[in-house]
């Protein structure tokens, strides 16, 4: 069965041209210029004229049912990478979770047993190491060698819970030298942290805004640039910062980048829209919605004008949901009067192909950047390039047909995610996901969803593509 | 008439992947998984299992025939043009000159006389300001409009020559900013060099090595930083540093970047693998091969580390050549006895691609920046892209075999450049050009060369693709 | 004769002791224990019970009588050096000019003219030079040799007029490397400043604050990193930017000063309480009043704040005035209608200590750093310590009694600059110069004038002690 | 009885004078103008004719009697302080300690305890907190405002033994903010350095060089940063880093004194004058003689040149010793055959002086900078200025003769500590200590020692004088 997208116009990481896309089976078999295309008679046609063909979105940092404060993310693998496909993300690469005390590969085999048969897209994981010791070590080895997990993502926050102290990160960052692996790394200094929500709580300041408040942009600067020294310890161990919110954390980045260190970085959309005063600061406990770490960021302070210029400027390689989804009901509340027990997190993983085209809508990225950030880096930075990630004879068939003139408005009414509420609500997107195609299967078109439960597969994963 | 590159690895800008390059006349018309292509049967085959296939080199920076010091470069469109694809590029960007007190439109006309009919691959032109007045300012726009030139180069050094006064520079840049052109600087402080020459000769200090000790590092630096503070006055005008060599200079435009200012830079090979002392610094007169500005740096520096690692961040972008040849006889010799006479300039535009090829070799570039800095990224910053640099359909079908398995010595015996020297006498590389195929004619096979003069066409240039 | 001030807190630059100061002559003779000072029994004593004692202020940038746009600072050596006296200044190193084209001999020649027999208090001269050639370099050496002129001012700003090129400050600079003098810069681009203020005047833009609009903080901070390179390539010449404005400029400054450099700045009390905005922005032609190059910054900007900065980190060494008054009537009236035409300057030669104690007083600054950058660091930085600038035995006996407990209230009507207006009228310091002391003679107390013309002296000076 | 110090040339902190020094019992009355003093008759007369008269010398960081590794520094409060005195240190500062789990102030009561009628100079305490809880930080508001102790400090290093989280840190910081005292830091990330100390030693690398390289610079600039940081949390904690010895450290503390910071650093004279690879790395075991935290540092790189250019400019304020002597005979032997079991510290109280001044005879510092680094700024830094640190009218008459033509040469035989060895064994001074006066007690003079134990007076400290 061949199948061709035509008549669009394919966005890559470098630029914009004119070409059809044939599709045979699961993988893309040529891109054809348009007037050459004509010679072909494929099976089947989708017409992609005024359009944009990009390849398929790929969500580097997701959470589906992560057990966290009491509660559990309330996506699942079925709905997440369901709402992943309604708005364009066609692999997801989520947490495996090493509890501390537990053992690596147990962790795995239960994100394994969560997630298999229940994915709608393709997806990988990443492993939190939530203890690092001997055994971890051994099982970073066997884990990038046999299991396709090529990434590790230690915690410098939540003490007591993922938290590891300095010298477990070197050793995990000395592994990763020696294997090859990334290590990303949650970059806030956990333990001052608590000791401000500590002061805070005894205040009395037990509102939602308290959460960004007692996590300042100075925490996360400093957790940021220690990262940055210790894997300068480790000999220069690849290091990826998750979820970077504040411009200080950007500028030890950037000066990493200048050094030529293999220093990479992430933003999430929340951090590029949202607002500590408007958002977390909302009245009553609506600010709970925004609830999550890194936090949201103060309006009076330059971060989301230098979080779009890191985007630019590539100092920001990726964006990436982060998403962890709670309801208000049961979940949220769970933290009424006390922020510090509000579970942190915001689901997005379906608005973030939409957000960030709104960027170029606005002005801020290039079409070329929209691709790169959202597809074809995260391919290339956790090894699935070129399977995933590009528009090219011999990729894996995924592909959005993205309507530039159509138009998208979020909101819980709408959305697919298993969330009560949108933290996007009545965002409208000056663009629009048309057509959906996974591994060359049409699983999204014409606002109906043809895809099921069960067709995504499991990715192994080679090393990042970024080293020399 | 269709030819299928077939069992290659096409090297792009972001990865490699096994495909089938399917060109008919001119173009490229698709890309094809090898297993498809099976159904495709073309006029002819070209052989690439075991090679790469890499879009044609874009040398962004030469100046054949230019009129320096009393005599002219050594080579002509048609002698360099034919040495540039015997090197695997496929399209040069030269500059025509306005000189001080000259209209500009003239300069261009005459450069076009000098080039057309002459050229064996395609060419396009950047312009040299040698006198910014009111006038010049208005053929700015025009030649932007009409001309398909894009980009103005000015001077910061050789007063009387080709020197701008930062009121000049500042005014161009304006107009830039306002028409979207592209200012590009030769970032030396000439004024003060120019004292430092006098002292030095004074001094009887008159050998070829004093060229490079009377032009310090600080004064590059220092040029750099004002070009860009220049730039930012001028509500930041799009800028690229050319032949950037010192690491002050690129810590300054690294500087830049992070502050997500439109400031790029290139740099050349000779930066890369020459220094002061082993070639500028060589017993007698023999220096004076390697006089050229910005001068070769010091060993006991860290410049050429720096620049590779410039070149791995992207914070210099490009590497052209500054393709600027003169014999040793008649020519650099002019300067005998007093190193201010030597013609400034090195010839290397047949060597670019293998030489870049050879920091892949050593571990210093990806395969994927190889491509970006020598062929994709020059297209894009200079408007060329999606015709030139990148193997897509649509594009043209200029196209590199590269033999990874092969070797290449350079010198003076084999070299095609008109010169009565090799800037790289004996070294060798660790790959080789093989095909070199030009809208979609193939112009070198075999070791044997099928181009001919007058066959390389001028190309109008459009903007920018890096400016948002 | 013998003088004691008695009772007071004299101020060091390193802190405050209760201590007498007894006189002899000119001379400070002793500084005593106020038990031990009861044995002494001087001819006249000073009570200085619940004050300051002080060294008299130095103000190190002074324009008197100086020829500017076709008229001359308002006050002359008599009248300029008497306010000077009621303010607590008892020193003024003000400017001797070498106009281009004439001999620097003649124009020190001119200003010893000027000032000799006129002034109230001791008086030293850097030396401004206008065209720096062979003639002038000697100059140099044998004005630091022979004529206590350790300081040469030079101008990146006025083209035409004072400007001199990157070369001659490079030949300047080398020159001053070897006979250990000061170069003195005004850091400013008015290469490309006099392209704006063209550009500006041609768009109708005619009035004062267009003058500080077409004078960006960019084109100070290029100018002043270029003067700091250009010092680099002297091989670290002792450089000091005179009226330091802008934060940029400040922060290359700070960098070098990090780095080790020999490289030292002024500011002066206009840029610590004026801004853009609200005095160069006055309505009609009221903005005339504050017309100064470097201009006055913007409050929306934080210049001012990173001064007082500056002056506790001693980034910022000396607080001199740039004192260079004109009155509106006749002289800043030259500008109406054309802002390029006001005459440049800023007359405040009389607050310079109050004003800068009202720093102390809002928490800017402490005592000692007070008493250090009007008086002890200008003393080091220009060769007069520890003739001047310290409370110290065998120093002139050059005392100010500062009254913490007294008020100050600037206005037209009561200074005593030849000026028809006040830069700062209506401010109110808290606190009050009481008794001034020159070489051992009381010349303001009580609030009546006791000094007379022609008492002042020239000081020979030394060279800096700031070079190791 | 008073006593005349005469004919010398008096070195304060911002230059030289003649003048004569009267004592009267134990406190400076009088700086008399030499001419002047002729009319004074004093009981006794010290020429100090062609000699230096500078403020006894003050040593911040002395660690006397510290228990340490199982053994403890080998001098007492008395041999230490009398060793000081004969090198011009007339004030030591040493560390009261709380062991983690001790109360506070029993700490200091052991440290009382030791001291009290022991001492040959006067001393002071800062305290150390090695265990930061709700007592202990209820203790540092008491000793601030009752014990005469203003400074605390706290460890980065030393896991388990002296080690403060970031919390503690953080909430200590707090606290210092609000009482005005000032936190001292050991900056070295210990979590790390135990990590590449146990790999170290299960390699196999146990000689003492590896105690250094397991101690890498990039841990050091890690810890001093994180500091800095937690004090900006802090809300501007005043700040002080001890024992500084990496570039990138001292690069760290530049940039927050550039940004207006409480940040204050001290290096010392083994960073100075001694390496890795020349001590540390000695054949054998005599590295141990120099196993010190942080670690001696690598000659290939820049860190002793950049810290004499730190002192120069400011951004290292002081030069103490961190003296904590162990012989090599039952104490650093402790260590044969695993580096990590040699007691910590090098003995210096006797030499910091002479080493220092050797700077400025090696053109390093001015005479200046030496009397502030040495004495000045610790009295201003640590609130015992104007008693200490400055020869002036009011100020205890404790004062050193320093003789710059004599010659002072170091070693174990000569030298007054009670050491088996000497860290700078042969090295040879051009200058000497002649007369050293304590409280108007003369204790050394011509080579013979005039003091006794028990004359030195425990000295109660203000807040620092740098806080604005």
């Amino acid at each position: 069965m061949t199948l061709l997208v035509k008549g669009g116009t394919v966005i890559g990481p470098t630029g914009s041209q004119k070409a059809d896309v044939l599709v045979q089976g699961e993988k893309i078999v040529a891109l054809l210029d348009p007037l050459f295309s004509a010679t072909i008679a494929p099976d089947e046609v989708i017409d992609a004229t005024g359009k944009y063909v990009i390849p398929g979105g790929i969500d580097a940092h997701t959470h589906m049912e992560l057990p966290f404060g009491g509660t559990a993310a309330s996506d699942t693998f079925d709905t997440g990478t369901r709402a992943a496909a309604w708005g364009g993300t066609t692999t997801i690469i989520d947490f495996a979770v090493q509890k501390t005390g537990d053992v690596v590969q147990d962790g795995l085999a239960a994100w394994h047993a969560k997630a298999e048969g229940n994915c709608h897209v393709d997806y990988a994981f990443h492993m939190i190491l939530g203890g690092v010791d001997g055994d971890s070590l051994k099982a970073m080895d066997s884990l990038v060698r046999d299991e396709g997990i090529t990434s590790f993502k230690l915690f410098m926050a939540y003490p007591g819970v993922f938290y590891s102290d300095d010298g477990q990160i070197l050793r995990a960052m000395q592994t990763a030298r020696e294997n090859g692996a990334m290590i990303m790394m949650h970059a806030e200094n956990g333990i001052a942290i608590d000791v401000l929500v500590q002061q805070a709580l005894a205040r009395g300041e037990s509102d939602p805004i308290y959460h960004g408040i007692t996590r300042p942009p100075a925490l996360e600067t400093e957790a940021t640039s220690r990262a940055i020294a210790l894997a300068e310890v480790a000999k220069d161990c690849p290091l990826y910062i998750v979820h970077l919110s504040a411009s200080g954390a950007l500028e030890a980045v950037a000066q990493a980048r200048d050094a030529g260190r293999n220093v990479f970085a992430e933003t999430c959309p929340q951090y590029l829209y949202l607002t500590l005063e408007d958002q977390l600061g909302a009245p009553g406990f609506e600010g709970a919605k925004w609830v999550c770490s890194t936090p949201l960021r103060s309006k009076h302070e330059s971060h989301a004008k230098d979080l779009w210029k890191g985007l630019r400027s590539n100092d920001l390689a990726i964006v990436s949901t982060d998403h962890c989804p709670f309801c208000m009901k049961d979940q949220k509340e769970l933290g009424r009067g006390d922020f510090s027990k509000i579970p942190n997190g915001i689901g997005g993983v379906e608005h973030r192909v939409d957000l960030i085209y709104q960027g170029v809508v606005d002005g801020q990225l290039s079409l070329e950047r929209w691709v790169e950030t959202i597809a074809t880096t995260p391919a290339r930075m956790f090894g699935l390039y070129p399977q995933k990630g590009i528009v090219a004879p011999g990729s894996d068939a995924d592909l959005v047909v993205y309507d530039p003139n159509g138009t998208t408005r979020i909101g819980v009414e709408t959305h697919h995610m298993n969330m009560d509420y949108s933290a996007y609500e009545g965002v409208e997107i000056q663009g629009r996901v048309g057509t959906v195609i996974s591994r060359g299967e049409v699983i999204v078109a014409d606002g109906n969803y043809h895809g099921r439960k069960g067709r995504g597969r499991y990715l192994k994963r080679g090393l990042s593509s970024y080293l020399v």
